[in-house]
């Protein structure tokens, strides 16, 4: 007997990446000045002199954002800054962006004119022009969309699938605060809800929950490859959480890696949260996301030029892919990284 | 008495074009390579050789299409088309796409295959490359953001605002179609609602609804525009309705016009079907929308070469701004034209 084809697949049986491979696994590129599609940070478009770069986020009330504790100025600084993110994680400059957004009219103009301050805000702070968008209503919540366009020299772009064996892996800043500000968060909404007299407990996390709230696009670090003259081997920008971003490396490259969970950089104050949050900080380094840090590799040789970088930490190195990609725990114990980041297209 | 500042302004006291107006009037330009920001079809980008076309465009389920009688392989195909229209009002060539698709979890995977595979078959038929995107939930429907990226030589970009006193005013194609085949399939699905035995009679107007439901952009004007070596003196997409761009063209160049009603192209069986859903067509092509058809203007010295273009039609000519913004009825009375084209942020 033939078995009848299934019609009706769920979204969240093939999950966000699964599904954009599903989607786009057919395409065949036809203009030649396309240079990079699908499949890195942003796409790749041949201008003669230099490349542009492209990249789109969408962001979804109730799905990216919760309005009860996001302030739309902090939101529209989010939503430009994410985007900026891709551009650097390219090793490129974000020059110009286009803003959809479509808003139920619960919103009112002054509510959406804040949103868009914390836009020009980001736009002015990361020298960045909005040149276009599109403004439409919604029968409900809010929707943004951001396309941002970026220019490198042909020769900087960094992709994601271009690691070498023996790479030193790095990343910018520290990790998992973005996601321990997003659990106090929601923990002290749960609580203003269960009793509206209940004041947020917030004291002493200002910093997990401005990495939550208002991430920063790592510029300066572009800025230092730049003024060093070092080009990483491979780079991607930590949107999904550190297993995620690695496991993109490692298999774009087909390679294997170790990574070192004493070397992870995790802020003191995260930490702290992370305890009172009773989550385990390096779970939240490898699967909370939304730090928006870079993820690279550079090689050895350049290993004396990064260690001077201040906000720049070694964390382990690219193996043979044979190796597998894997996480050496503090008790030397190696165990597989698996993406569990943040998948938009899950149950809830 | 000092009055107290309004705090909460709806939205449809603005509209969709007040609203853009309101939230981009303020923006300083800080890339030099920026040529042409927010406030015509596409914003310009300078590449050094060549300029980079890019346009947004949102489509709200509930607000731009009804999934009732829109197949999502059409919707995707119009999603597609309508921006890569922008791209050929700007006189230059549609290359790539991004797609950013927000839908709740009743859609499938196969709905979502439908979807792509016709924004696939307008790529195709235009010769563009999707490049990029972002798949995520929605809580509820379906929201498509397109952002298209074309080129065009520096000296061949057509603004909006540069229309020049005795231009002749040109359409390409035949206007109103698209909206009376709106306003039947609107009509058939209230009295499918009413008796669901009852089947859609659609007999005969194939052409509106078609314009409709699969629309396509004009490619082949600016071909020819290419082929004949002319360049229209100011170019805008018909969206909106031929009211709402003629003022975007006026408005932007300072300039009048005088338009003839019975200069304007519209189709015999959208006569036909305007008599049956109780519409003049006039206001259908003045007020409708969604024809995506050319609007432009050119000089009188290339009168000889247009009247050769079987697919477009001289409707009127430009004035002295004092002269007004002016329909010439068929009795020839004088009538101001004025905007009520579709605005995505009106009061339902």
């Amino acid at each position: 007997m033939i078995e009848p084809k299934p019609t009706h697949t769920s979204l969240s049986e093939l999950g966000e990446f699964g599904l954009i491979d599903h989607l786009t696994s057919g395409i065949v590129i036809k203009q030649k000045s396309t240079v990079k599609g699908v499949g890195d940070d942003a796409a790749i478009i041949d201008n003669g002199n230099s490349y542009s770069l492209v990249s789109t986020d969408l962001l979804v009330e109730g799905v990216h954002f919760d309005l009860t504790y996001t302030p739309l100025k902090h939101l529209g600084y989010k939503a430009a800054v994410v985007n900026f993110s891709d551009i650097y994680a390219m090793n490129g400059t974000p020059k110009q962006i286009t803003v959809g957004i479509a808003v139920s009219n619960r919103f009112s103009v002054e509510a959406l004119e804040e949103l868009y301050s914390g836009i020009y805000l980001a736009c002015e702070k990361y020298n960045v022009d909005l040149v276009g968008g599109d403004t439409t209503s919604s029968k409900s919540g809010l929707f943004i969309s951001i396309t941002v366009i970026g220019t490198a020299e042909k020769q900087d772009v960094v992709y994601r699938n271009t690691a070498n064996e023996h790479d030193l892996i790095c990343v910018s800043g520290d990790l998992g605060s973005a996601y321990a500000g997003l659990l106090l968060l929601e923990r002290e909404k749960a609580v203003f809800l269960a009793d509206p007299n209940m004041q947020p407990d917030l004291e002493g996390y200002d910093y997990p929950i401005e990495r939550q709230l208002k991430p920063e696009a790592r510029k300066d670090i572009i800025a230092l490859f730049n003024e060093h003259h070092i080009k990483p081997t491979s780079m991607i920008d930590i949107s999904d959480g550190l297993a995620s971003e690695i496991i993109h490396i490692c298999k774009g490259s087909g390679k294997g890696c170790a990574i070192y969970e004493e070397k992870i950089p995790i802020d003191i104050s995260t930490m702290n949260l992370c305890d009172s949050v009773n989550i385990d900080p390096t779970t939240a380094a490898l699967n909370g996301g939304e730090d928006y840090e870079l993820l690279f590799t550079i090689s050895q040789k350049d290993y004396d030029i990064i260690k001077g970088f201040l906000e720049v930490c070694v964390v382990g190195h690219i193996t043979d892919e044979s190796y597998g990609i894997n996480l050496i725990s503090r008790s030397g114990q190696s165990v597989p990284i698996t993406a569990q980041g943040w998948d938009a297209l899950r149950k809830d």
